[in-house]
C-alpha cells in the first residue's frame, strides 16, 4: 500500500543543470505493481508539461489517472509484471518542489526566484527517486512529449541504468514552431495583470492568462481534422450564457472554453513557465556535441519510437529523425507511425493505437491487445 | 491620376446583411490600368484581413503595396490590359466606413455599436464601387483568404457580373480550427484591460492584446517547416535588449515580435474584431441551402482554385472542395496545389510560384512568368 503521492528528499543541496540550486526539494512520485525481488521490472514514466504522478487509479489513490488505459493489471504496461513509478516533474506543482513552494532558507514561496529548470533537472531528480527505491537499474523508461524529452535526457545521464527507452510524441529538441506556441502562451500569461511579475499570491493566479494560454496549448494539441469532425460549423445552444460582445457561438468555442477552465484552477502559473520554458531550451545535442553523439551514448539497446501523423506540434520528421539516428547508433528501434487525428494528444486518447504498440515494446510477446496491426512501424 | 485611395459613397442607408444600418458610410479604393472603352477589363481584388487598399504602386501613391509583384505593366495582373481595382473591405480602418469611424447620427465613433458585419457586407459594398465606376461586367474577381472569401460572396451575390473568379488560399466556409484560432485571436484582444469593453481612445489601443494576436496570427499563416529552414534553434544576439523574466531568446521569437510590434500601431482593434468574426461566420452554403447549390449560383465560367500544402488555416481539402464542387456545376476550373513551404501567407511571398499560376489564368496565353510547370494543377 502507498500513501499518494509518496516523496523522495533530494540532497540537501540540489544543483541545477544551468546553474543555482535548491535546498531541501523533494520529489512526489506514485508507484504500481511490485518491484521484484532482483529489482530488475522498474518502469520510471514521465508525464508531460501538465499532470501529475498519478498516471493512473492505485491503492494510495483510486481515482482514475490520466494514463489509466495504460497502467494496471493485464494493460499495455502490466502491472502483473513491472513496476512502475511515475513522477511529477521537478519544477511542477502536484507535491514535487518548484516555483509555487516554500524556499526553506527564506520561507518564501520562490515564485520567479527558482532557479533556471532544465529538462536535465526533471530527469536527475528523478533519479534520486529510483535510487531511493534502490533501483539500479531500470527495465525501462517511458514519457511523451515534454515526457518524452525527460526520459531522453535521462537516457541519456544515466546511460548504464535503463534497458529499453520509449519515447511517444516527443523530440531530442525543440523545434522553433513549437518554441513560437509556448513562447507566446508565456507571454499571454506574463502579460495578465494578475501575475503580478510573477508575484501574484497562491490562490490569486493569473486565470485569465492561463485560460488563453491553455486554449492555444489545446489547439496544438489536437488537430484540424479531428475538429472537422467532432464540431463542424456547430453552434451552442443559444440559451447559454455568453452574451458578452465577440463571446462564445460556436461548439468549437465551447469546448476550448470549458477545458480551459477546468485546467487553470490546479496548476499554479510559474510552474507553467518554467516547465514550458525548460520544452523550448531542450537540446539533447547540447549532451556530447551533437545530436547523433548523444544518442550514441544511451544504454538502451531497444528503442521504442512512436509518432503521430497529425502531431503538429512535435511532427513526424522529429521522431523519424530520433528513430534513424538510435538505429544508425546500433539499437534495436521500433519506430511506429499512428494514423490517430487527434493530433498530439493521441497518446492519451486513441487507447487501441497506443495500447497496442506500447503493449508490445514492453510486453513479453503474448500481449492481448494486438500486435500494431494498426501502425505503420518501419 | 488618381489621388490614393479614392472614395465611393455608399447608399444614404446601407443595410447590413445580418441586419442593422449604416449612413453615409464609404469605401477607399484604388485602381490600376485604364477602363477600357468597352468597360469590359475591369478586375476587382479584394483584401485579406489586415492590408489596405493599397495593393501596388500607382500614380497616387508610388511606394509599393502589398501585393506588387503581382500588379503592374507586364506583371501577372497586367494593368496594360486590365483595369484594377482594389476596396478596403468594409468594417476595415484604411479609409473605408469600420469600427472606428464616427457615425454622423451621433458624433461618436461606431465601436462595438457598429452592426454586426458580414463578409457578404464587404462584397456588396465593393460592388458599389464597381456599379459608381460604370462597370455592368467585371472580367475578374480575385482574393485570397478573407479577400477570396470576398470574391465567393461576390460572386454569388451578383452572379451575372463576373466572367472570371479567382480563389487563392481561401475556403467557401469556416473550418472549426480556424475559429478557434481567429476566437482566441478575439478574447487575447478583450482581455487586455486597454480594450476597454471596446471603449478606447483612437490613440490609445489594446497594444498588447493586438501584439499577441497578431502573434498567434503569424502562426497561423506561416509554416513550421519554413520556420525550421530559417530560425532552427538560433538564439537572438545577447546584447539585446530582451532583459524581462522569460523575454526573447529565440530568433523565431524575436521575428515574431518584431512583426507583431511593426502591424499594431496601424489596426485599429475593433476593425480587426469585426472582420475577424466576419471570417467565422461565413458560410456560402447559406446562398441557396447548400454548397452545392450556392457554388451552382456562380455566373463565372471560368474559375481558378490555389491551395497552398503547407496552409493550415486553410488546409488543402477546402479548396479541393470548392473546385470539386464548381467543376461538378459544369465550370471549368484550373486547380493548382503549390508546394510552397511559407504556409498560408504564401501568395505573398512565393512570387514565382503565385505569379505563374495567376498570370496564366489572367493572361492573354503569353504570360512571361511561366505556365505553372511547378504547381501540381489537377
Amino acid at each position: 500500500m502507498t500513501d499518494s503521492p509518496s516523496f523522495v528528499r533530494l540532497p540537501e543541496v540540489f544543483s541545477m543543470h544551468r546553474g543555482g540550486e535548491l535546498h531541501q526539494a523533494r520529489i512526489a512520485y506514485e508507484t504500481w505493481g511490485r518491484l521484484s525481488p532482483r529489482r530488475d521490472n522498474a518502469l520510471l514514466l514521465f508525464t508531460g508539461l501538465s499532470p501529475s504522478a498519478h498516471a493512473a487509479s492505485n491503492a494510495g489513490d483510486p481515482t482514475p489517472g490520466w494514463w489509466e488505459y495504460m497502467i494496471g493489471r493485464g494493460r499495455p504496461i502490466d502491472t502483473d509484471r513491472h513496476y512502475v513509478i511515475c513522477v511529477n516533474s521537478l519544477g511542477s506543482c502536484f507535491g514535487s518542489t518548484g516555483p509555487a513552494s516554500e524556499d526553506p532558507r527564506t520561507g518564501e514561496r520562490y515564485g520567479l526566484d527558482f532557479p533556471e529548470l532544465a529538462v536535465e533537472d526533471i530527469a536527475r531528480a528523478a533519479h534520486e527517486v529510483v535510487g531511493a527505491l534502490g533501483i539500479e537499474r531500470l527495465d525501462g523508461v517511458i514519457g511523451a512529449s515534454l515526457g518524452g524529452m525527460s526520459a531522453l535526457a535521462y537516457s541519456v545521464l544515466y546511460a548504464g541504468g535503463v534497458e529499453r527507452l520509449a519515447v511517444l510524441c516527443s523530440a531530442p529538441r525543440a523545434a522553433p514552431f513549437a518554441i513560437a506556441i509556448r513562447s507566446l502562451q508565456r507571454e499571454i500569461i506574463r502579460s495578465d495583470p494578475a501575475w503580478k511579475g510573477g508575484r501574484y499570491a497562491p490562490d490569486q493566479q493569473p486565470l485569465t492568462g492561463m485560460r488563453m494560454a491553455r486554449k492555444l496549448g489545446l489547439m496544438s494539441y489536437r488537430s484540424a481534422d479531428e475538429w472537422e469532425q467532432r464540431f463542424g460549423r456547430e453552434r451552442v445552444d443559444a440559451a447559454l450564457p455568453f452574451r458578452e460582445p465577440f463571446g462564445v457561438e460556436f461548439q468549437v468555442e465551447s469546448y476550448l472554453d470549458a477545458n480551459a477552465r477546468k485546467f487553470i484552477g490546479h496548476f499554479d502559473a510559474n510552474a507553467y513557465l518554467y516547465l514550458s520554458r525548460a520544452m523550448d531550451w531542450f537540446d539533447l545535442g547540447e549532451h556530447g556535441g551533437s545530436l547523433e553523439h548523444a544518442l550514441g551514448r544511451i544504454g538502451a539497446e531497444r528503442c521504442l519510437v512512436v509518432s503521430v501523423e497529425s502531431d503538429f506540434l512535435f511532427p513526424l520528421h522529429q521522431q523519424q529523425e530520433l528513430a534513424d539516428l538510435l538505429r544508425r547508433a546500433g539499437r534495436d528501434v521500433q519506430f511506429a507511425v499512428l494514423p490517430s487525428i487527434q493530433g498530439h494528444d493521441s497518446f492519451l486518447v486513441d487507447k487501441e493505437r497506443f495500447a497496442a504498440v506500447v503493449g508490445e515494446f514492453f510486453g513479453d510477446g503474448t500481449a492481448q491487445c494486438g500486435r500494431g496491426g494498426q501502425a505503420a512501424t518501419g
